[in-house]
């Protein structure tokens, strides 16, 4: 694409940088700040330097914070003593969108994957077994992908902290709402199927 | 979506607001410029705030331009003689990206359609006739989208300048290269039927 203009082509490339967004869609966003009020755009942009500047992570559960502690971890009618392993913040955003979960969080940061560098040192576990100790935490609920780097991350975990009289739980899974039998995967299926529960506790 | 961090919040509805993307998309966008360099971030917020601040428009084309006059009226070596008339900064873009066309521009703004309240006045023509008689323009070539609010608009816009000795052309409307005839629309067949040209022409 040949702009006529460089301030253009400048916040052309800068949309453009961004995840799933081409040249064309970057042009139609900055057509669209373009045509709004001088001061959308204002506020667009101190909204973005702001949240990079500001945000932090927060040093009990690794969680994005706005202040030294999460909201989260602050909140004090919030259940202490269950901890919830996720791997990043969107998994964290998804479970709190679910308003059903009222006890914290230890955000990880990854899952182990020896293949992709990913070892124990990566994961931000080493505060775990004090956190535990501390709070005297009852029940630590695995939320991880079921997948092998997941499964191998509980287990790392497991490990990690056996000595502990702490209920190390994991997410329930199975068919999902709305999904028909006859088009889920075999290995959910037979899953659902031994881990089946009785009828007033399945639904 | 329920964000434990109001910064974070209010990033990705500034990223929401945008056409075409949601508060998913949104979310990944400012995760991806929470996982990169403080620098990318702030380098992306003053490119967008630096060009909504400055840029304007040409006086002359009304094309988006970083100075006083845009790069392509500025530019000595185009061919001053020679106006394509389009609807939008778009189709400069468009039409510059090909390197096949040296002259300058006029950018209306909008076709006609009184439906949508855009008469005579929203255009920018209002100094056509000037630029024709000023820069003695021997060509204006016609480049608005195929519709009734284009065809109104050419034909509009050749009443404007009648009594001027310019010539008015329009661009070739056919089959696309690449297009096979079976899926081309019936009107651009017969069209490209009856506007066919000498071999050593067509191609």
């Amino acid at each position: 694409m040949i702009f006529s203009s460089k301030l253009i082509e400048d916040a052309v490339n800068a949309f453009a940088q961004l995840p799933g967004i081409g040249k064309k869609t970057a042009l139609r966003m900055v057509l669209h700040l373009l045509k709004e009020d001088e001061l959308v755009t204002r506020a667009f942009s101190e909204a973005i330097a702001k949240m990079r500047k500001e945000v932090r992570f927060c040093p009990k559960c690794n969680n994005i914070s706005d202040l030294d502690l999460c909201s989260i971890c602050q909140d004090s009618s919030r259940d202490k003593q269950t901890i919830c392993v996720v791997e990043n913040i969107r998994d964290v955003i998804a479970i709190e969108s679910t308003r059903q979960y009222n006890g914290l969080y230890q955000v990880i940061g990854g899952l182990l994957s020896p293949l992709d560098g990913i070892g124990p040192d990566q994961l931000k576990v080493s505060n775990l077994a004090e956190r535990i100790q501390t709070d005297e935490v009852k029940e630590l609920i695995m939320a991880l992908s079921p997948t092998i780097e997941g499964d191998t991350t509980v287990y790392y975990i497991n490990k990690l902290i056996q000595e502990l009289p702490v209920t190390i739980t994991g997410i329930a899974r199975g068919i999902s709402f709305g999904t028909e039998l006859e088009y889920t995967d075999e290995l959910t299926l037979a899953r659902s199927i031994v881990k089946r529960l009785p009828i007033n506790q399945a639904n």
